[in-house]
């Protein structure tokens, strides 16, 4: 049983509006010092067996091509103990 | 410089509708063995100077009440590199 995590951000010219007004809340909520905030999607995957040269393969084939926006968006996958 | 990364993903016991969708066209796109797939939001925060006891208490009690919904959500902290 392995487990990935994929980190799908914007890419860091794109503007985050999002982020932008979670970056606001936070100022007027009392956290001092926030110089920026930017909000992504995570997508933890829970897959049978080990992960291997060939699945990894696959898991980028598909991070690059469902889970994230290619145009806007960067991703990035973290293998985590399952 | 720090930089805080607070993922935010449903409790387990919450379905996740939009994890289910990707599962289901991950299956269909041909990568096999995936047994689940959860769908959350990552922040990452960049904060002006060092990440001490005081802002990461703050950094803590925003995600509980800003970042995520506590009642169905869960949060965790990650302090990476800046």
């Amino acid at each position: 049983m392995a487990r990935v995590v994929v980190d799908v951000m914007l890419k860091p010219e794109i503007l985050d509006p999002q982020g932008k007004a979670v970056e606001g809340a936070l100022g007027r909520l009392g956290l001092q010092g926030v110089s920026s905030v930017r909000q992504g999607k995570t997508f933890t995957l829970e897959l049978d067996g080990d992960l291997d040269e060939a699945l990894l393969a696959q898991v980028h084939e598909l991070a690059g091509s469902l889970l994230s926006n290619p145009v806007i968006e960067d991703y990035v996958i973290r293998e985590t103990s399952a």
